[in-house]
């Protein structure tokens, strides 16, 4: 079932003769651009276009501002929020197409790239010149620039790179009704006007289309040395990991497995993960030596802080082992309890103890397993909510709203990097004022006051 | 002459049974808060206002709305462009008097503190736990964290470590009308709704009046090291710089003196500045002696590259003489040619000879001695246009417009990080779209509705 109204006829009629095969009705390619990784239904979109550059996004935006035509951009589809799920009878555009590299200029310190580029292509594309573009999100080998830009994408070097907005100076958006706008700079500093830029990264696609984006490359660390350290139990492990950076240590991956995440992992992992209660997999780089010696001494500091067992990785092939074994969890989690809740929130990292804790004892009652893993280095560790079936799931909802509310009662926050979408846009008044809110949507609109961007998304309808 | 409306005689009867002693309409009170350190002419108050708490702001702001009566957030009065300068019977809110640290946690990475606050002082504070918090403007023992993020600002070490708006976790900004809004997050991550702290950051007061910031401090490196290099001319040193950088070494202080800068700081300077067309100031930090070794071979690089000398600062008191020579440039200049023009324009690091070049050539035809000094690592060098008399200063407000218009069209900014303010509105548009200062405008009224927030800076009238 797919929603066309008059209005959306209207539009395909009008953009025919410029996109010819590349707009499209066709319900199994409606299928491929309908859902994304959120593990949310799928939605209902009422047509597909894949535009090659900025002039054919504008002339879609500005016929759909005409017509009152819900656009609906869409990268490569690896949204854990439900951002790029249509609500029904949009126009998804779809911008994979535009995924060129237009400029490289390490000298700058910044690439020019358009929006469906792959962001590891991007990070490739740096390593040639001995740099690199940090945030790497777990889905990096497939999600999209553009999607990175509108979720604000951390990952797990965040920890000491931080995450997608620190590397975005500029940006071009086509805005509701056609217009072409630039943004931000291309000199390293630049505070001229407000800062837009900042503005429209993690607004989840509301505020416009991103056509092009200039973003900051940074030269590449060249030495990086891995360890795997064992604990008794996740609590343990996170005060182990406290007591690291108050060495003044900042490594640039600090994640966490607990035992159930090592267990769906361990059949297919090259790397023997040791029985333990819980694991941090940890990197530190830099120029020299001086790496090693740091990663030694996060051995000793987490050895005399109750970790059980450490290990160096010795090699490049030990480092991949230890890293896809992280890489893993996900997806293996998914495959034994399919209908699990996974969310993403954060907190203060002295708080992490109490949320490992107390998500546990809320999971109890309904006879909900949790588990814990992720960036903790952060204090952004994915609670998951383990359910065989549906009827778990339904079980798990009220258990999840729980947890959402304890990390806001910490101190953190509902989303630390998947964002609202549509997932959570009833959770976002468990952080925000209705006041910060209310602005928030009046911002929408200096945007979009026709509301045709993205609709649904991001804010509470 | 100080303007006082109806409207303004009002307001101050309904405020001064709140603030009695701390409201003022005395003409010597009102001329210590009317200017700022722009060079621009002290502007005209209706009156001013210190209050002691967010809930006096509030009332303030809520009063002024329902009069129409302008506010004017001030914090040390040490900005470059007039964004602190009252147009006309503006009641300036003086918030010197809330500078508290509320709360210290290098644990979870932050502090809470009040806009009074004095830029070094949390730096200092954050020392004592072996932290540090990194933006450093010239000013900072004496500017305010309000100012700074109002700003955006920058400093020395934001060549490595980046500007204020890296730093701000979360706002508390009361707005036109008084309400009180909370934004952001004490997590390190958090991506719920858009981010309003980040836009706020850098909007030049003009947004609502910043009464708390949640700030993000980081460990800090242990070990510095300084050195001095001397060159033939600023190109040749920019050159350099750029082989430094390209060796993957990133200093956390690259600052340009060029040969007029050398000789209004001599006769002041404890350290002997080395007789040169141009020198760089130049600091590596880190953990451990690779520091040393960075800076050796940024020496090294320098030498080869062109340096005719290097000195490496040998002990803490060698390295507070290079540094307080760097610190005497501005006011030395200012000294010396007490008419003179600075700009703050930033361009690609590559484009900095073009920069330094053309804007000398820009000079000559008037008759006008071109300086440059500064963040030469940021791209971000002050040209000053140097006028011993208000005749030459008319002279070099044309020379001043190309050099803005120069900058732009190397790819660059009117301003790296003074801000528009009054100073440079109508130049704005020289680096922006019509569409793109518009749709600033809206963003504006999103705000504040009324234009009582710091009317008439940031964006054109």
């Amino acid at each position: 079932m797919h929603a066309r109204t008059k209005a959306l006829e209207t539009l395909l009629v009008r953009l025919n003769s410029r996109f010819g095969e590349r707009i499209s009705t066709d319900p199994d390619e409606l299928a491929k651009v309908s859902g994304d990784e959120s593990g949310l239904p799928k939605g209902n979109p009422g047509a597909v276009v894949w535009p090659m550059a900025t002039a054919e996004v504008a002339l879609v935006a500005q016929e759909a501002q005409e017509l009152g035509v819900g656009l609906v951009p869409r990268g490569a589809g690896t949204g854990k929020a439900g951002e790029s799920i249509p609500l029904g009878g949009e126009l998804v555009v779809d911008l994979s197409r535009m995924n060129k590299i237009l400029e490289l200029r390490p000298q700058d310190l910044y690439a020019v790239v358009q929006p469906g580029l792959i962001t590891a292509e991007l990070d490739k594309a740096a390593k040639e010149h001995g740099f690199m573009y940090p945030p790497d999100p777990a889905s990096w080998e497939s999600c999209s620039i553009g999607g990175n830009i509108n979720t604000n994408a951390g990952g797990p070097r965040a920890v000491k790179y931080g995450v997608t907005q620190r590397y975005v100076w500029g940006l071009e958006v086509v805005l509701a009704g056609g217009k072409v706008l630039r943004t931000g700079r291309r000199s390293i500093k630049g505070v001229a006007g407000y800062d837009v830029t900042s503005f429209i990264v993690g607004s989840e696609g509301t505020l416009g289309l991103v056509t092009e984006a200039t973003l900051h490359i940074i030269p590449a660390a060249p030495v990086v040395e891995t360890a795997w350290l064992s604990f008794a139990d996740p609590v343990t492990a996170s005060r182990a990991s406290e007591h690291i950076f108050a060495a003044g240590i900042t490594p640039r991956m600090l994640e966490l497995l607990d035992t159930t995440a090592m267990d769906v992992v361990r059949p297919k992992s090259a790397f023997r993960l040791p029985p333990a209660g819980a694991a941090i997999l940890i990197e530190c780089d830099g120029r020299d030596e001086g790496v090693m010696r740091d990663l030694e001494r996060v051995c000793e500091i987490a050895l005399a802080r109750g970790a059980t067992e450490s290990a160096i990785a010795q090699n490049d092939r030990d480092r991949e082992g230890m890293r896809r074994a992280r890489r893993l969890v996900s997806g293996s989690l998914k495959e034994a309890y399919p209908y699990k809740i996974s969310d993403d929130v954060a907190v203060p990292r002295s708080k992490m103890p109490d949320l490992l804790t107390r998500a546990q004892e809320l999971g109890a009652p309904a006879g909900i397993k949790v588990a814990a893993y992720g960036h903790l280095g952060d204090g952004n560790v994915h609670i998951n909510l383990l359910c065989k079936t549906a009827d778990e799931r339904e079980l798990a909802k009220p258990v999840r709203q729980e947890v959402l509310r304890l990390a806001v009662s910490l101190g953190g926050t509902v989303t630390g990097e998947h964002g609202i979408g549509i997932a959570k846009r009833s959770e976002l008044g468990f952080e925000q004022s209705r006041e910060l809110i209310e602005l928030q949507k009046r911002m929408k609109l200096a945007f979009d006051p026709g509301g045709i961007i993205n609709p649904g998304k991001a804010l509470p309808v």
